[in-house]
């Protein structure tokens, strides 16, 4: 009987091994074999399902988007306006052990992007997602009274998404001010400078 | 008589050749065989600079890290607070075609950085001169008296800072809106936002 090959878990088992690999060493030393060993396969399984360690950092990129896109809808779930872009923001910045290692997959690789188009445009589709929430919750806040009058929303949105993406960055070359406690610091005043100031405060 | 050699002259030209290189194809393909040829010189040349990509990456980071500083100290000469802070912003962005060329530069240099510590204290000097910098400009806006009251000093050099980090990485994966006019538009909202409003506007 021949054996059944589970594909979607075999794919699965190599972002993941990626994914290891790029937090404990890095991608640029590592080899095709490396990735399959990782993962525990023969060296001839890899092609099958990737053709190159591009699309495999592809793969593993998109893996860090959807598992960030599932905390960010459980958090922002019955919330909107300010509480829901508060919420996101917060699965976002690098402010955990796991959105710190999720940066290091963003960084290795918008640096591959960096020399792909293709994978230049699937990025761009990734980003436009997120400004069309910030967009929308951004929406909500103005609807809410809770937004000042001098934020301009699209270009605000422009300049969150800018920074959410630096500060993929910062938390891996910025230095100590750029920790947990720092990127929280910088979440609650930024989001604070968008909103009316509540009654008595 | 021996052939006098201008080793930083070499220095450099192999620095430039691994910039046009990174703009050209990208350097995740390049050998330093094809750094030294598109540098002309001979293959074993390279070694007596530069031991490895690596290095010949970080050098080429702080060449366009140097390059921005020098229109960065023109561009600001005689000028203070948040005129100041306002033709910093305008020669980091990547708002021209020479920006966008250092923005790659910049990107490819970060990805090599999340891989290797001492290349990411180098990295925490640089961000570090810039934070001073900004805190320095914004302080003499807040003397000026045009500075909001709500804008606190230190915690937005540091956020102008992940956005200008980020401003890096969008122009090259962000799409349509994030091209010269998009960031200039962002600059001119951003910045306004830290503004007291001039008499009668």
């Amino acid at each position: 009987m021949p054996k059944i090959v589970d594909h979607d878990q075999r794919r699965r088992d190599l972002v993941l091994a990626t994914r290891r690999i790029i937090v404990r060493q890095g991608l640029s030393g590592a080899t095709m074999r490396d990735i399959a060993a990782e993962a525990g396969f023969a060296n001839g399984v890899i092609k099958t399902y990737f053709g190159a360690k591009s699309d495999l950092l592809a793969a593993t990129y998109l893996d860090v988007f959807e598992a960030t896109n599932r905390r960010v809808e459980e958090s922002t779930a019955g919330l909107r306006g300010m509480a829901a872009l508060r919420a996101f923001v917060g699965e976002v910045l690098p402010v955990t052990e796991e959105t710190h290692e999720e940066a290091r997959v963003v960084l290795s690789y918008l640096a591959e992007v960096a020399q792909n188009p293709d994978h230049a445009r699937t990025t761009a589709v990734t980003m436009e997602l997120w400004e069309g929430w910030i967009v929308a919750w951004l929406s909500e806040a103005r609807e809410d009274g809770s937004l000042r009058a001098e934020v301009d929303v699209a270009r605000e949105a422009d300049v969150l998404l800018t920074y959410l993406l630096g500060a993929q960055t910062m938390a891996i070359v910025g230095g100590g001010r750029f920790d947990f406690a720092g990127f929280r610091a910088q979440l609650d005043y930024g989001l604070g400078r968008l909103e009316t100031r509540a009654p008595g405060a």
